[in-house]
């Protein structure tokens, strides 16, 4: 069978040596004859996975001491209203930065709790650039930005500055990049990314901001409830947690964030140097504002597009038709995905171009 | 190596097939090439798996037509909230019986948001019962209970009538026997016991039931905007869900939950015989309000407990230690248990016994 190369958004590839361990796993847990599917959350087995992908998290992302790691459920979606009934007290205001579908998202979760202050959008020009300034009120309880827009094929460089609290959803570029984790109050991510498969969701949280809403909150959506339980107040998605740690275990070996920053780099700007210099396709997207993870780029017309979409899934290149609210091509490019990978796009895409001009000359 | 018998009151055993057919399904899925921890929750692959895991549930338990089938996350304990937000009003009132750890904590957290009004409890005696007569008020918007008491070891034989829509957390034993869905307005279950691996929640819901409370909700704690959008609002977690849906075609293979039930009786019998007739165990529960699924039990005096869960240990039974808000024994025998795994208990069980009579005698 040939090699499907998957650049999916998301769920999305993950590296094939944590698929095997994985798989055993299922199989055998560390040789006890249970399955990882089948095991307490309160065994010894599953405990010391979850201690080792908090340590992980904390020693790869170099988290400062009072942070805690929490893996819970529901996604990002799930951050968008949690994130806002914390930190958002009856009658508060917070402010947003908008920079595509998933902020907008999280603006309009978090409206149902407060006003909601934009401290700037991107949303005039469909999204396809970053703000470069913010208007951030003194009185807003936090500032909420998206690090990395995976539809739209921004990221940002660099973290926002702010004197009030920031809160970020780092859902697609987690674990590409070393980030300063004090910079930020929270930060939370999907797994299905960077971290492991669907199923949880990763919260780095300074507990200092806890506490301050006011809210009676049902103890499930309370980040304090989570806190004193270590993230253990209600049965974890194990299954989902044990992934995450073997692929964090990967990313160690690896050399840590900023040895896969390095092929990060060298990867994306393989693939944009081909978009640039390739006839059919473009992006227009200015350098300093695309990102390393989710390269998005369109055909010159919409023949060529349909052309190279089925050409690219002949030539097994999957999942790199674009989010449906914006169309084109996407092509996610994590950390999993190794150089090779991309290579082989760059060549399917130079391959269909030569191909094309034989048939049209 | 010797086979372990899982005795887990959850996450807890599955089929041996079902760990080997998962553990394909992350190497390879399908022969496509790709994991079903990679692959995009919109693609084919994975909507088939969706498609046919509700299909299954809806089969299997002879849902009539106009309920939904929904996979969410957070588990029973998303769900004593979720249900409160969604089905009482600002000033609202719901009734609740109260036979157990978990219907307690459903209480408490929709205690949050109206006046909950007791049914009936058995807290009284530390729940080694269940209530025989229910005050159900009229103007109650619902009647939430548990059918099966994990920790207690107590289960409803026969639905509870009532005259306003039934709420039923039946995490603990769906699957193990036929239910009338038609009496239950919504039925909800954490997967870790007879569904599949800890990360998804099935919620059965009438959507009848649904956009009564007048409430503001934020939209993944709507279940409207989840039948809305077939239980793909969000990001859903895709391997459980998997899982889930082989463990059913497992279940329908084995001749669904009516011939899955008579094998449940069976094995409950045969353990509940040798508590009963054990000199050194005892199980004081009333015969018809045992649980088929966690039987519980106790030894006779604190030295015996201590010696037996160490044997049991010694003689491959794991996960048969009592709740720690109980204490004592319980063996969960879930529908993957086989009659085999409660005989090799019953004859530890035994041997136990004969070896204690040989050193005291």
């Amino acid at each position: 069978m040939n090699k499907v190369y998957n650049f999916s958004a998301g769920p999305s590839i993950l590296p094939q040596e944590v698929f095997r361990e994985a798989a055993e796993g299922v199989l055998n847990l560390n040789q006890s004859g249970l399955s990882i599917l089948e095991i307490s959350h309160r065994s010894k087995d599953f405990m010391s996975i979850l201690e080792e992908a908090k340590s992980l998290v904390k020693e790869l992302l170099q988290v400062p001491e009072q942070y805690e790691i929490l893996f819970l459920t529901g996604g990002a979606s799930a951050q968008f209203y949690m994130s806002a009934i914390n930190f958002l007290p009856e009658g508060g205001t917070a402010t947003y930065i908008d920079t595509g579908v998933w902020s907008a998202k999280a603006i309009k979760e978090a409206s149902k709790f407060g006003k909601i202050v934009p401290a700037s959008s991107s949303k005039d020009r469909n999204y396809s650039y970053l703000p470069k300034e913010h208007h951030i009120p003194n009185d807003a309880s936090y500032l909420h930005y998206t690090s990395n827009n995976t539809i739209y094929g921004t990221q940002f460089s660099t973290a926002i500055r702010s004197e009030v609290p920031v809160i970020c959803d780092m859902s697609s570029d987690i674990f590409s990049r070393p980030i300063d984790v004090a910079k930020y109050a929270m930060i939370y991510a999907g797994a299905q990314k960077n971290l492991g498969p669907a199923g949880t969701t990763l919260v780095i949280i300074d507990p200092k901001i806890c506490g301050k809403s006011g809210r009676n909150l049902p103890s499930m959506l309370d980040y304090q409830v989570h806190i004193e339980n270590g993230s253990m107040f209600n049965t974890p998605p194990t299954f989902p947690i044990y992934v995450s740690m073997l692929n964090l275990r990967w990313l160690k070996k690896q050399g840590g964030v900023r040895a896969i920053q390095q092929k990060n780099i060298e990867k994306a700007n393989l693939l944009y140097q081909e978009i640039d210099s390739n006839p059919l396709f473009k992006n227009e997207i200015a350098r300093e504002e695309r990102s390393m993870m989710n390269v998005v780029f369109d055909a010159i017309s919409p023949e060529i597009e349909h052309a190279f979409l089925k050409f690219a899934e002949e030539n097994y290149c999957s999942g790199i038709k674009g989010h449906r609210s914006r169309g084109g091509f996407r092509a996610s490019i994590y950390n999993a995905m190794d150089i090779e990978g991309v290579q082989h796009l760059v060549d399917t895409m130079a391959l269909f171009s030569i191909n094309f001009n034989k048939t049209n000359h």
